[in-house]
């Protein structure tokens, strides 16, 4: 579980709460408040957990082992720009990847605005949760609670560890490798003259969102990223 | 849904959001805590359905009309007197229920100690939330957001939105054109010496192969098609 930047430290409570009811651990806290955060963590009840809890200062940093990254958010005001899943639809496609020995991040965004579009670019997937068009916003530690609910119900928490090895499918490659992945592959556009000093924020969101859909396994991400690197060293020379 | 003297106006405020995020409508509330639920009423964004909200004295009056009633609570500390149903087995009841004409009624307790054994002697199922052995205790709001999820991801609610958005689901490219592309590819790992001959049938196989694990899009094949005409110019040069 990934929180990004979040304020009221009601709701981190409330989100850590969620957690101990259905059995999630391993929080993730990217660029909180700090007033706020330090009042969450001393907050009654949720000790243990907030205390264990990782700070990072950037979503990517938090994302790193992850092979399957689960933003979440309403969809009432924008357009979404990768696969949106419903809920109920959540955990087959979480099991399947836990089965294949990957890691599943779900990040939930800050209580104002939920996360930004260049956010949701580290995201797999879109969760959407069905809620009323009139009003699709829901509070923080009650969407939390929610979406825990919906996977704890199918048994997917973390107890779930040791799998068979004979599960077919490789797990697809972790958060920190399609970074690198992206800047080699950025760094190739700029020397190639594809990516225009005016395109060069839209072409790394772009690029993005696209290793995500493409979704390597590593060893398709080293392929890739050895031609790259060639290419690369190339141009440059 | 019926509340039996709720305290922390939050707490009536997040039932209320929650109501409305999930489309249901009708609250009673049995003996609130009085300043505290006028607190609650007069906040922001839930006022249309607190504003609605009937009060009554007793559980009893609360659910006049009831044909189905379902208390919730934790089974930790107590050895239930009626039939326990599962949350994910609640849909199922309340569906058949309300099929043959009937009304549920959903009861939540007070915060502190939950549904009082009188309370659910009111009650013909009493619901159980599968939380964790270690951290039974749900979060008031927190409780019923899940279980009104639960409900309307059934669709048992009065207002059936369409949820549908495709945005997922774009073909993926045609097998000439992932060719049109494999064919770039390898040109620009000739160009860039990434391929000696000996490897080129072996790299033009394992290529084959990637881009049909990866399956882009023709959006995605367009673009990808697009980054490497532009680095086998740079090359060819």
């Amino acid at each position: 579980m990934v929180l990004v930047s979040p304020r009221n430290p009601l709701n981190i409570g409330a989100v850590a709460r969620a957690m101990a009811n259905f059995g999630f651990a391993r929080l993730k806290v990217v660029a909180p408040f700090a007033p706020h955060w330090q009042e969450a963590r001393s907050a009654v009840g949720a000790e243990a957990l907030l205390g264990a809890a990782a700070e990072t200062a950037t979503l990517a940093e938090a994302l790193a082992g992850c092979t399957l990254v689960a933003g979440t958010g309403t969809l009432a005001f924008r357009k979404p720009e990768q696969r949106v899943v419903r809920l109920p639809d959540l955990g087959a496609l979480v099991e399947r990847e836990m089965e294949r020995g990957g890691r599943v991040g779900l990040v939930f965004g800050p209580e104002k605005h939920g996360l930004t579009r260049d956010d949701l670019s580290y995201c797999h997937l879109l969760v959407e949760i069905p809620t009323d068009a009139r009003q699709p916003s829901m509070n923080l530690g009650q969407a939390v609670a929610v979406c825990l609910y919906e996977l704890a119900a199918r048994g997917l928490v973390s107890t779930k560890e040791s799998f068979g090895t004979d599960s077919g499918g490789r797990p697809a490659a972790a958060a920190e490798r399609l970074e690198l992945l992206a800047g080699v592959v950025e760094r190739t556009m700029v020397a190639a003259d594809y990516s225009p000093k005016a395109m060069q924020e839209a072409n790394r969101h772009d690029l993005r969102l696209l290793l995500r859909r493409l979704g390597p396994t590593e060893r398709d991400l080293r392929r890739i990223l050895g031609l790259f690197r060639r290419i690369l060293w190339r141009l440059e020379r």
